[in-house]
């Protein structure tokens, strides 16, 4: 690209702004953009397609010369910001998606000027993590001497829980010398409609997908613990050895809840180690109406979930606790000569959080979380969890109502799963209208609400774990998804209804 | 914490702020604090401790009440702010960090307010992120059909690359069956002096750290190829499966660079994956005088780097780049109904990244990166890092024009490892000398330089990856290590000049 002279390389112009009275200019400009796009969430789509054209205009070559900020940031609104995946609007029903907050644009611009590296070391960020993670011990009751890790997400969060649960049984033998040397086949268990992240985190630790046995449900499709534990019994005949139930605080399809109180008793009664996805479910722990749902969350070995769902937090925000810290740091903890802890300065602290979990560069996560949850509070957090959940219900309600709609999966929690229907439709055919109805009404920008197999068949999944939707927005969402299948039937109410 | 009946629940407050003027006020008023920040970012010290008192302030209970967002600012300007972990002063030498960018607090707001989750789905931040991989592919000379992701860091990304190798190597069946199936006993190589995140990813996918082989190095502290070829050659006599070399494109403790060239041809003459772990030394690539110390960089299977070190951007931005997006593709892609791609939609596009990854939740990393990459040009960015080689140089000459000092390392890039000499001390004694001498110059606050181990001495270690750093910083590291060294010693220069 060039080739600086020594000369020319001591020249010492940094990145930064040559006008810094420009650059405060074009940064406060660019937070009316932000500011303004936010409080306008709902006056545009809730959704809209890249145009191809614009599509062309994001692929450019690298860039090798300069351009000026106002520049970047014309072309960002041009091109960028009109095409978000839309999940701050209050008709954004699809997949686990929270919604954001307001303040987030404030702490992350806060945490980009700090800049901090929280894989270790001794600094502020890293209290205000120690913070965060003890506030999550409280909310779930887990001991003083537990431990916790802020991850990207929940697929993280399980991966490490469950490396922890490998290297707990198998002892830190596992970490020299691996599966292939260790004498028994370690095999884990979940439900049926549990995530994914579970058998992609058995697959990453190289147990292999089929090491995870998949339950079978019962009726409102949470874990059948009859099952679970006659699993557990034959895979012990079988000489190979359980080490990890995997519970659903909240499963992806339907936000069925694991009888996780039973399954705590079973895993103590095995000696197996037990670990809760409650990737949207486990923040339900912030009501006291909902609590009890989860009864048994708090006895896990360790627990995942996220702040970016119910907490509304930005992405991406989620959290792993280990009840039992020691093991947590066993399965993890390496300190190679570079990052030898001293006893003073900049290299000391006690616990640094790369010691827990597969990340040494780590961003400032905490610092979202933190001003969240100082400024809006866990009540009313709460509050709008039980809200969704009696926006769900309502939605039920709402299908029930509807002749041409049918419901296709308990409620459980905050997910409704329903589908448009004629008598005139094979299984296969309605299932392709309802996925017809789903793509319409996200091209539309009405709604989005996403879909799923639910017992074999194709439905409308409307998640609601957005603080911004209102009850009204679900009498939008009914309307417009009777209105579509009608459109793609040619039917009208007067058919369903013969 | 509280109980809201099903009425008072539906009462629709979001969390969006009552009042979005004031709020648009103080996310200005936070802006200024952020820009004041980094504007007077060589004021104040590299670091200081976070005092006792704020550690208490830190500690409160988990927030249930509401608290007004400038109060929770007040507090993050108290107890926070001033308690950064340093990097972007230009005297932060200590570990590989990046000084950050003033454009990063832009982008990372605009990024806050869309909140988009890039996990998959078609909306415009998948877009963004395809394009910054494609000028990572025209960067590293990559082919058109190779893949890339971003992830938090090289950490993150040496795993996905070993993951990639490991399916490659053992087929499909290895993500069902796991390794403890695998007929043979697969094992990688890699320096001695290659970074722990190679043996921690070894560890994680459970083949055990000790599959992993440290070969040793030569006197420049790369990887000796000849003992490479001996230890690949051992193995298949003993029955085992080379299946991975991780090459060192500039080492964690000295930035030494492997032959990557020679690797590169080893790896394809015995049908070997190729990873390289090009932390901070890959993007030296943007250089035309540093690039031919890299070659045989743009032949690896894989490649890990990061952006939030010698791009500047702010923290956490790493990718991996895969030269067989296929082989990318097929070690970690999963379509449960949930995820099931739609044709047309919300649902639809092409490449999801959470097939290429262990993430399904993912920031919008690629926003920064695009705005820096766009408002720099790599041709600005590639001068910085021509000159900190050039300061990596002047440092070593300044160290060896003091006779209290000596250099401990070669200099092969932007790190300088050395250390403060009498002959009145031992080697454990001038070991813990130079680990207070470190300390001291933190406490300070008048530079950050950190400590490795090199051929079993405690070496001060500066490293210079930081586009703040001006050749003046680095008379002032000199002078700063000679006076600790001296105040600690109770030596003059005549003492050492005998």
């Amino acid at each position: 690209m060039h080739n600086f002279s020594e000369e020319n390389s001591r020249e010492e112009t940094s990145l930064d702004p040559a006008d810094w009275d420009g650059f405060r200019a074009s940064a406060h400009a660019a937070l009316d953009i932000a500011v303004d796009f936010l409080r306008r969430f709902d006056h545009g789509p809730v959704w809209r397609p890249v145009p191809q054209e614009v599509r062309e205009a994001l692929k450019e070559p690298l860039p090798v010369d300069e351009r000026s900020l106002d520049r970047v940031l014309a072309d960002f609104e041009a091109n960028i910001l009109p095409y978000a995946t839309g999940n701050i609007h209050p008709r954004f029903f699809g997949w686990v998606h929270g919604a954001g907050l307001a303040d987030g644009i404030i702490a992350e611009m806060l945490a980009a000027a700090m800049n901090c590296n929280c894989g270790g070391r001794n600094h502020g960020a890293i209290e205000v993590e120690n913070t965060v993670i003890d506030w999550c011990k409280e909310l779930f009751r887990f001991p003083s001497d537990s431990s916790g890790l802020l991850v990207s997400g929940t697929s993280m969060a399980n991966l490490v829980g469950l490396a922890v649960a490998r290297n707990s049984r198998a002892g830190g033998d596992i970490r020299k010398r691996g599966l292939k040397n260790y004498p028994r086949t370690l095999v884990a268990y979940t439900s049926a409609e549990a995530h994914e992240s579970v058998a992609r985190a058995m697959e990453i630790l190289g147990f292999g997908s089929e090491s995870l046995r998949k339950i079978s449900v019962l009726q409102d499709l949470s874990i059948d613990a009859g099952a679970l534990r006659a699993a557990i019994a034959e895979d012990r005949r079988a000489g190979l050895e359980p080490f990890c139930v995997v519970g659903c605080a909240g499963t992806v399809n339907t936000g069925a809840i694991d009888p996780l109180d039973e399954m705590a008793s079973i895993c103590s009664a095995e000696n197996i180690w037990f670990h809760v996805d409650g990737a949207f479910g486990a923040l339900a722990f912030l009501s006291d109406s909902l609590r009890p749902l989860f009864k048994g969350l708090e006895r896990a070995d360790s627990l995942a979930f996220d702040f970016h769902k119910w907490a509304q937090i930005q992405y991406d925000a989620g959290c792993v606790l280990v009840r039992r810290g020691d093991l947590h740091r066993a399965a993890f903890s390496m300190r190679p000569a570079y990052l030898r802890r001293a006893s003073r300065g900049l290299g000391s602290g006690e616990d640094w959080p790369c010691e827990f979990g597969p990340e040494l560069s780590r961003s400032f996560r905490a610092l979202k979380i933190w001003f969240a949850l100082r400024e809006h509070g866990a009540r009313k957090i709460g509050g709008v969890i039980e809200r969704n959940c009696a926006q769900a219900r309502y939605l039920a309600k709402l299908v029930s109502e509807r002749p041409e709609l049918e419901l296709l999966a308990p409620v459980s929690l905050n997910i409704v799963c329903f589908g448009f229907r004629t008598q005139r439709l094979s299984a296969q055919e309605a299932d392709q209208l309802n996925e017809e109805i789903v793509a319409d009404l996200q091209e539309s920008g009405v709604a989005a609400p996403s879909t799923t197999r639910v017992r074999g068949r194709l439905a409308i999944r409307a998640n609601i774990t957005n603080h911004r939707t209102r009850f009204s927005d679900l009498d939008v969402l009914v309307d417009a998804v009777v209105a579509a299948g009608r459109a793609r039937t040619g039917s009208s109410t007067a058919d369903v209804a013969k």
